[in-house]
């Protein structure tokens, strides 16, 4: 696995002219810059010189409210940390819980960026097998000894798409009980789902033995680099020296923005636009590949919210050495060996559907289509 | 040392109608709140959605220009990283040169946040003796084996407001060069001298061999977590490695409303009303001292620019005692013992002189004097 990859085909992608189904990029039409444009007017003039201020590690007392009455579980606003993005929450995590050496269990694939957070720690990833359903509860209580967590993203996960069953889950989390395993739960897509909110996350069946990661990026903007933390009050004081240690506290003015973007239930309203955009883009993503890829051993699944869908090259073909011929028809997407500890299976690749327009959808996967093509011949 | 004091004082801090000369908080009276609000208009209109998605890690190339324009040596914008804060650079520079029980050199007294920063990494911090001067360059070489850098302060140094003379740095640099001592330079204050810059930073001595810390937090707005680090090219990939894992990118949004708010040489018209006002505030603190301290034996300095000066109590009375009497009395500082690494001297104290107003430093240093008068009794 080379560490940079994400940051390399970010590159790419900013190249004129390329589809981009690599990047994790939301739909820059989701954006509610009017909201935003109100927000800081708003924010700069009633509360100008606290919003502009340093401010405490914990982060901006309201939205730490919002956090906790939003989630469906019962949690305290004391259990709430802010952090610069959910990225910075796996950086504060590993700095808490891994020691070198620590072993850590990681869902096969999982995300890139997790493993890189991990890194600097020097944690020792062990992968764990896991299936359309999520995580294999038999193979990850044979690996567990020892390990200093899990980290899972149950839904819509990045890379594949999947998402972790009702039944899967369940045992998960009797495993982790009874094994002592804490886990650490991402969520940055739940809120993402098409038809049918995803099952109750793994926190809200064991709260004290899991820290949760959420994230304003999806359902607002990356940009603001917002997301928060829920973690057992045991431990808060240790995540919270590491936030203090590593940025102090995440933009006070950020976070009274998205505050005041979110009152009156804005999400409420805004949300279910992201659904069905996002929705109808997978829908003409899978629609595209059923007809571009007739008569190619090219296999795909179908996730039913997110970002992303995982893809299967025919044998022999490798995503890896695809990538550049498929750059030069016009298209980039991210290899699956990216995503991959140990073990990596070359014929995979992640698709995002939500950064390129339907026309660009349909174009882009005529152009990897034809890649393939030629890379089978 | 009790790593969450400053956590802690921030707290105390809050408590309404405590006078504090404990923050390191610029005075809110500077933050360019107008210019903030015309610059959120102006990108969420003309740049919105740009602003708003994800971005390159290394920071928005317009804002890493302007920073390498304004370094007084020759600096490409590739050698830019924008940062979280310039705390998120001792973050990166611990991850990227720091392994376990690696010496790391710092002045005597240093700055907290620095060894909080570096904890995570498990470094064996070094104390080199300093004086009113800077560091102590011959003990300096004589702790130096195996050391992975040396960190130091140079301009109004936190904690103790001292500045490193001309001989005195061209003294370190030539002696780092020597012996092939790394530097990590913290410049967050540079901007705010009173009447004369101070001599120029060690990075344009010697830029080969040091990485330079800047920040937007004391001559714009510390809310908005921004600040930049500049560094040798053959480093920069591990560093860049190391902000993506951290938080990905410092937000789109702010980078660009700051790189807005610089056009036109904004800060030439602001950063002297900044001097201004702190060479003003410094002097009232420092006449309030010389009298209501009369007939106690307390010692301070006086400092050329910057936030803080340094105070040392009669003997026999601790700081870290003296606090909660204080702020029975309504006034707040910190204790200087949270700055050493080792071998604290418990007789100092931290005073910043920049938050406080004019009136509110005349009463807070009174009931300082009061508390410690009752101390000595």
């Amino acid at each position: 696995m080379n560490p940079s990859v994400i940051r390399e085909i970010l590159k790419v992608t900013e190249k004129p002219g390329i589809i981009s189904f690599a990047g994790g990029l939301p739909s820059p039409k989701t954006f509610p810059i009017e909201a935003f444009a109100a927000a800081c007017a708003t924010v700069l003039k009633t509360d100008g010189r606290a919003a502009l201020q340093y401010a405490a590690s914990e982060g901006y007392r309201p939205l730490c409210e919002w956090v906790a009455r939003q989630l469906p579980w019962d949690v305290s606003p004391d259990q709430v940390l802010i952090t610069t993005g959910s990225q910075q929450g796996l950086d504060l995590v590993a700095k808490v819980l891994i020691d070198e050496g620590s072993p850590v269990l990681v869902e096969t694939p999982t995300y890139l960026g997790a493993l890189q957070a991990f890194t600097p720690m020097e944690p020792s990833i062990v992968s764990v097998h896991s299936d359309a359903d999520g995580i294999d509860v038999n193979d990850l209580e044979q690996k567990a000894a020892g390990a200093r967590f899990l980290y899972v993203l149950p839904n819509f996960q990045n890379p594949t798409g999947r998402t972790m069953s009702e039944a899967r889950r369940q045992a998960l989390v009797d495993t982790a009980r009874r094994i002592g395993l804490p886990i650490v739960e991402d969520n940055p897509y739940g809120d993402l789902w098409f038809d049918q909110p995803p099952p109750l996350p793994l926190t809200a069946r064991h709260p004290e033995g899991a820290i949760y990661l959420g994230s304003f990026s999806k359902v607002l903007a990356p940009g603001l680099r917002l997301g928060y933390m829920v973690a057992p009050k045991a431990i808060m004081p240790k995540l919270l020296q590491a936030k203090q240690a590593a940025d102090l506290h995440s933009p006070s003015f950020n976070q009274r923005m998205v505050a005041e973007v979110l009152k009156d239930g804005f999400l409420d309203r805004h949300v279910p636009t992201i659904r069905a955009l996002y929705k109808h883009q997978c829908e003409v993503m899978l629609d595209a590949l059923k007809k571009e890829m007739a008569g190619l051993d090219v296999q795909w699944n179908s996730p039913v919210g997110g970002m992303f869908l995982w893809a299967r090259l025919p044998e022999g073909v490798s995503a890896v050495d695809l990538l550049p011929k498929a750059v030069d028809k016009g298209v980039a997407f991210v290899p699956g060996a990216a995503f991959y500890a140990d073990g990596a299976d070359p014929r995979t690749m992640r698709l995002s559907f939500v950064t390129a327009s339907e026309e660009q959808i349909r174009i882009g996967i005529k152009a990897l289509a034809a890649a393939i093509r030629e890379a089978c011949a």
